[in-house]
């Protein structure tokens, strides 16, 4: 079952140092799967999608920047990753020391793999 | 006078390759400053700031992310920084190809001689 591919694919997004947790949260706030540590409310994750998506598309009308690929939010204790699949915002929240050479190569394939299964 | 100098350091960001402009915003949308190119609306640029920090905000009550340090959209047709200086976000406009390394160095320079005058 894709679903069951998606939790998988995930989940391996975990083995990256640093890598709390990831999900996949359709554009409009719908969470289609997630892997995060249980102080994470998906929810949350969900809310954080739409105002980031939103601020991306008042960039795109007013500045005319075009589709959304990407966004990092970087605070005092950590850093979360946003990144366009298909429609989709697949969000990774890391420590502030991972490494986002790293996470955007595993990023890289893990977009490939989910590409067909959302 | 402040208002001058702050003008002064944001017309001189605009020296960086792919730099278009930048404006400071205070946390709840007062514009401090701009240094924006005609085709950009100075308000669009507050209304991004409120909504990326409310994304950081949930993302630091949910999340025990902490204070908001820096965030990047990027999108198709180009990308926009904020960086956090003393209770104000400093926005910077630029172009895909812009080299993020320069960018974060001449934004330090900028960031310490903000200091103070805001």
């Amino acid at each position: 079952m894709s679903e069951d591919r998606i939790k998988e694919i995930l989940e391996s997004l975990k083995s990256i140092k640093g890598v709390h947790g990831s999900a996949i949260i359709e554009k409009f706030g719908l969470i289609k799967g997630s892997a995060l540590p249980g102080w994470v409310d998906p929810e949350a994750v969900a809310a954080m999608v739409t105002l980031v998506l939103k601020a991306s598309q008042r960039a795109t009308k007013e500045l005319e920047q075009g589709q959304f690929f990407n966004a990092i939010i970087e605070s005092a204790k950590g850093k979360i990753l946003f990144s366009e699949v298909e429609g989709n915002v697949l969000t990774i929240i890391a420590t502030t020391d991972a490494k986002l050479g790293i996470i955007n190569l595993k990023l890289g394939a893990a977009t490939e793999a989910l590409k067909g299964l959302l």
